[in-house]
């Protein structure tokens, strides 16, 4: 199952807290998938998260179904200061990481200074610290993941998830059918399994 | 626990469905709350239903996330030939009925028709045959139905959710607490059973 998701997502959120544990059990593998939300949503004609376009729809989803849908996961929640929050460098390093056994705990960790603490995830030094606390060459992976090779690989990665008609996240992939938002993790683990509930 | 629908909102079709039933065994009292979401689009700058204007959102609901969640439930489901389809007067009549005990099938029976069978449930005709099998006087319901009365009533009911901040249907009110989604029905009746998750 693909996992496409952006750490500017509110909604990617609990999504990414969520999908490797539950996927484990599932026995479903999963493949990371993180891309850049602000070209889709422009491609789109809309010109920023649609949280911000639609405000009465983004007052309730920060503001009344976050802080809910964290305590029911049992997972920190500050409103963010800043949104939706820049997280380009993070999304650089999961992308080049994707495949590593650390990815997922780094996605977590990233998630949860963003969403769980309000931190500025954008910043080299809280990306250092925590591949730090990974066990990583934070200098070595910082300057990887911002090579020109790995930025267009990003770009690349986003073109991708425009032609698989990608217009929010969390998405999750799985053959043909796509599932659309955390709370269709656990159909989409469920489809990846066979059900097909007929 | 207030149930606020519109026969035309695709995600009001499996809450209206499922509703009664859950709030039964929860017990939890519910207010159906009928209402026009065109209104509620329009005053928010949609010119259409977001399906319309977002148009590969549109796609992915209709085509693939509504025909699974359908399965899921155990519910008809034909892809609608006419999207939105005006519920103007099912609607009223709903508002006419809605402190009456056979409200929630009325309801279940305009929504299987219009998004199980695909039959345009804006024809007096229909709404008359369903009222008919409901042990109601058609006639006289229709009439009461279509006064300037129960109009006004309907355009009141309307202002009335911009007014408690509504962006879309079904939505659940609790108190103060809203719950915007066929997703959310579940937590909502959680909500009015006094869980508060923490």
């Amino acid at each position: 199952m693909e996992v496409w998701f952006e750490f500017a997502s509110n909604y990617s959120y609990p999504a990414v807290m969520r999908v490797e544990a539950l996927a484990r059990q599932a026995g479903v593998d999963i493949a990371w998938k993180p891309f850049l939300l602000g070209p889709v949503f422009r491609a789109l004609g809309w010109d920023s998260s649609p949280f911000v376009v639609q405000k009465a729809k983004g007052e309730y989803a920060l503001k009344q179904d976050m802080p809910r849908l964290c305590a029911k996961y049992g997972l920190p929640w500050q409103h963010p200061s800043v949104f939706p929050r820049r997280a380009l460098l993070p999304l650089r390093v999961a992308l080049l990481a994707s495949e590593e056994p650390w990815v997922g705990e780094f996605c977590r960790r990233m998630m949860r200074l963003h969403f769980g603490e309000d931190v500025d995830i954008d910043q080299p030094g809280v990306v250092a610290d925590t591949l730090a606390i990974l066990g990583q060459d934070a200098d070595e992976v910082l300057l990887r993941a911002q090579s020109e090779h790995n930025r267009q690989r990003l770009r690349e990665q986003t073109d991708a998830a425009q032609r698989k008609g990608l217009f929010g996240a969390p998405t999750f992939i799985v053959g043909d059918a796509m599932f659309w938002g955390n709370d269709r993790l656990e159909d989409a683990l469920l489809w990846a399994c066979g059900e097909r509930y007929l």
